[in-house]
């Protein structure tokens, strides 16, 4: 099985993503150009990525005791991407970049994240470069963002601290200026750092000479108190080692120990650390402290942070729907070679008991219904939310290139769709993993097929960049409700565009009508839920919610790619428009129907849960 | 958290445990004697099981060239089980066993699952030993089922072959007559077979002195062809070491070698083998092949391994209901424990964005609403499966010593039940393991908690003894139509019974009708999907109806125990009869619901996945 064709449909059939180099910033692009970078991105995921997925898996990362150590083939695999120029593609040319837009570069990542999700962790180096290209001085854009985007050094971010998870509120790292001249550093004002930082991905390795941490922190009032709430927030730069303003390591190691690496349930190519900032393990000029460059203004941490928050969590998406997308395809094929029982016939009596010619040869498994049905709801899941990522990239590229009226628009309708975007895949194709080892019966419960790992890797994406949890409160929380509920109608217009258009066709009007039932209750929920006005009521079923939203707009892009595959194919000749239409009505009959049950909860402010007492669990 | 207090409300306030000794085999018993099992069973399971649940995790069972080597801790719970006296708890005084209700064993042994699922492999044992009971001569029982009783042997159960895992009519293992005497030998008919055997659990190991193989195999008919179809299957007795007709080790080996282990996901406290036998490494008196003895007559080993399916298939379904309650208790101590963010508040001003005090410390999280849902979740998933086994355990231990009518009736009740009992449980139990990771966070992806261990362990339960397929074909295939239907009516009789009595408590009322609804729903279902006659009609949505008929089931359970609760304690003064009800509620708003979606398919006969063409996949 070959993604391409997959991508290429949504990319140029879908999104019209050859009249991308319309806008100024992308014109010297063609389908041309974004084609050698699928290929490119192609052939080094098929060479350096897929052969070693199981090798990370098993070789998990160490430390010796100076070094953390990864297997040989991470090496050589983060070489390659560095290589491809894929660090840097989105940046402009005049600092190496290649202007790609962000939805092809998102489709060419796409790839990688099937070949090896965790090989490679050049998604956290690049939006950290991203984010100092937009909120750090010249010098820091330079000295740090170049040799980022060129691979020399990675990129690290450290929200996340042992009591503090999912509440960066409570983030006690702490940042006091260093001596009285800390306003001059070139490299920015400078402090020193001190506190633990938890679940930080790629926080040690030797990949590169050099990691660029991007840590929170808090900078003490006066009275030497930490202000509680995110407002007292900061953004640092901490390099691994110390630097010049030449770019050029210094000899010195800054004050950031390794104090443990997490071992996980899979996901194991890439590091997980415990980071012990400013224990004075590494004394920077004689000095206990670790050296940190305060990036933007103080108390704006988060804020600079959210500005890559979509991206990081659209990556996430993509990563749980490209490793769905591998159970798919390692299953598909499966299904297609292994022979195993036969088909139910129709007993010639009425009221015979059913029965199969025992001595007629077996029959490949994708004769029997029950794998055609699990293999379909992967494709319809796993195809589904790539249109969707691949929609939400195109939309940033809207939001950067656009008039501003599109450019506002792309961001606010970005805004309602980055919860699902992060959510949807990361339960729904881990959901499809599921059903790709049931596929493969006892041979998908072994290691000696890959499918047991998509689905360990694929468990991390409910959990890391927002929970389930935090994503379904952001939503209906905040999202909906933003700007008197304009994100919400500018999807409503959306999806009613899609319902007008598909209402023309035969073949799609019973989802059509289907999809705009859907929709009104999702607009009436929502009323439903905030109808006494406090957020207790409303978000006690924030969850349930977040899966009936997510299960309508997957509907409405799969009705949409639907309704396209038509207009190319009216006669449905082509294998791929039966597949499109065929996973369009599979969601539709199987999948649709379940935001009943979701929203019923939502509906009612249903206070089961919430009212239970919690000696009674 | 103690699984005791849930144990005993199930056991002896629902199910009337105390009152099975009113049937003569169990005269001697009493509330005192099943308690002295239980507190015997959870004490050996927290000391030689729980500790050691993660060693067996880590240590895989590994072949040094000679022998399966297991760690010391799989001996050691091997010898505390054996020595508990349970491997044979349900047998006859007279061969050593203490005639104890199924109904209670299955409950002791539910501590054993819960503490460590992989480590013992006892119930593959005593279910071998127990066919034998049934379908063994006088002499296979000595020599064979009493050894195994003893704990002195181990026993297998040698069904799939590498080519035919779920498809048992295409066994290709041969059994031909051993000599012109094979008639002859005391242990039985002898034969010799030669084939291979794959996924076999324990099938090697050095637990034990010997292991009892118990092997299907297909006699040639005069032409040396193998009949097609399950009907030319008979049942072998193949010992790894033979034997004497006093039991007694001769010396020699029997022709059964290990061609390897399975690596799996999890599950890793029990070796999984592929088996040659009569390869003719192990020739037995110079000539290859592995000596066997028929049990029971030849074509009728399906007939005698059909006997101990439902129990089995009670034993999976148990073994993935605990999983489910440890990882409920795991992220229920974690949640009561774990502080993280504040609980929003309703804003002073309408309009007014949410707000938390973010100086207030920070909150335990089983207050965060979606926490609490994670948990009742949890808790209605597996109490409500635990309610189910027990049922079902109940009903066999009527089968065997109600009156004729009553025995009658509990055999075609498990008939129908015995499906949702096997996959019910391995499905949602499996979702109960992953919400306990969701609510831990990172740390839940972590090997230092617990939780990812219980979800690789549980995603076995899918899979072996009838997949989720499987199943499903035989409830909607099979079950629902026998006698007439008969099954199904038996069924609903009682469900209609348990509405009727929550119909008249004000608190139940609502549900009552909404399972009154449901029940109606899945016989005009049932009908529908059969209307046209043609099973591949009928088949083509098996699993989902299969997913709607276990809803409706645990929907009617978590209803008649919640009754019960209150008959008991009519003023919900206990906590545990508000967990009771709060679980039923849950149950009846956030799952029955569901049961529409999956329904829908199946009345239409929905042809989206059976008549998609492959090569649109």
């Amino acid at each position: 099985m070959s993604l391409r064709p997959t991508l290429d449909f949504l990319l140029y059939d879908w999104l019209d993503a050859e009249k991308l180099n319309q806008s100024e910033r992308f014109a010297d692009h063609s389908r041309e150009t974004f084609d050698a970078v699928l290929d490119t991105c192609e052939r080094i995921a098929r060479e350096k990525y897929a052969p070693f997925n199981r090798t990370v898996d098993t070789q998990e990362p160490h430390f010796d005791g100076e070094k953390v150590i990864l297997p040989q083939a991470t090496h050589d695999a983060h070489k390659a991407f560095v290589e491809s120029g894929m660090m840097s593609a989105a940046q402009d040319y005049e600092i190496g970049g290649m202007q790609l837009p962000y939805t092809v570069q998102a489709a060419a990542n796409s790839f990688f994240a099937m070949a090896s999700v965790s090989i490679g962790s050049n998604m956290l180096t690049s939006g950290n470069a991203n984010l100092l290209m937009v909120h750090g001085t010249e010098m820091q854009k330079e000295v740090f963002a170049k040799n980022e985007f060129s691979g020399r050094w990675a990129g690290t971010m450290c929200l996340s601290e042992p009591q503090a998870g999912s509440s960066l509120s409570d983030v006690s790292t702490r940042a006091v200026p260093d001596g009285a001249d800390f306003q001059d550093d070139p490299l920015g004002p400078r402090y020193r750092l001190t506190g633990n930082k938890m679940w930080i991905s790629s926080g040690d390795h030797e990949l590169t000479e050099n990691i660029v941490h991007i840590v929170l922190a808090k900078i003490p009032d006066e009275n030497g108190k930490l202000v509680p709430g995110t407002r007292g927030i900061s953004l640092f730069i901490v390099p691994k080692r110390m630097v010049d303003t030449q770019g050029q390591l210094t000899g010195e190691r800054n004050d950031v120990a390794l104090a443990g690496l997490n071992h996980k349930l899979g996901w194991r190519g890439t590091t997980n650390t415990l980071l012990n900032f400013g224990e004075g393990k590494y004394p920077v000029g004689g000095k206990a402290g670790a050296v940190g460059y305060l990036v933007g203004a103080p108390g704006k941490g988060l804020h600079c942070m959210f500005h890559m928050m979509n991206e990081a969590r659209i990556g996430v998406g993509t990563a749980a729907t490209m490793l769905g997308m591998a159970g798919y395809y390692a299953s598909l094929d499966y299904a297609k070679s292994r022979p195993q029982g036969r088909l139910v016939k129709k007993p010639e009596a009425a009221g015979a008991a059913v029965v199969k010619d025992s001595a007629a040869p077996q029959v490949r498994i994708i004769e029997h219904a029950d794998v055609r049905r699990m293999l379909l709801a992967q494709k319809a899941y796993c195809e589904g939310a790539l249109a969707l990522e691949l929609y939400c990239a195109r939309l940033v590229d809207t939001q950067k290139t656009g008039n501003a009226e599109q450019a506002d628009d792309a961001r606010l309708l970005l805004e309602v769709l980055t919860p699902i975007a992060k959510s949807w895949p990361s339960e729904w194709c881990l959901e499809a993993n599921s059903l790709a080892i049931q596929v493969h019966g006892g041979y998908g419960y072994t290691r000696d097929f890959p499918v047991e790992q998509y689905w360990r890797d694929n468990r991390l994406n409910m959990i890391h960049e927002g929970t389930h949890g935090i994503q379904a409160a952001d939503l209906l929380g905040r999202k909906v409700l933003m700007e008197k509920g304009r994100g919400l109608q500018l999807l409503a217009g959306r999806v009613t565009d899609t319902i007008g258009r598909a209402a023309k066709v035969p073949a799609l009007a019973p989802h059509a009508k289907a999809l705009g039932a859907a929709l009104q209750r999702i607009g009436s929920a929502t009323e439903a839920a905030w109808s006494t006005g406090d957020p207790a009521d409303a978000l006690a079923n924030a969850v349930p919610y977040m899966q009936a939203f997510g299960h309508t707009v997957l509907a409405w892009l799969w009705l949409d790619v639907a309704v396209r595959a038509l207009e190319i194919d009216a006669q449905k000749a082509r294998a791929v428009t039966a597949g499109k239409i065929g996973a369009t009505d599979y969601f539709f009959h199987y999948e649709l129907p379940k935001i009943g049950a979701w929203l019923q909860v939502v509906e009612t402010r249903d206070p089961t849960c919430t009212a239970l007492p919690e000696d009674a669990f």
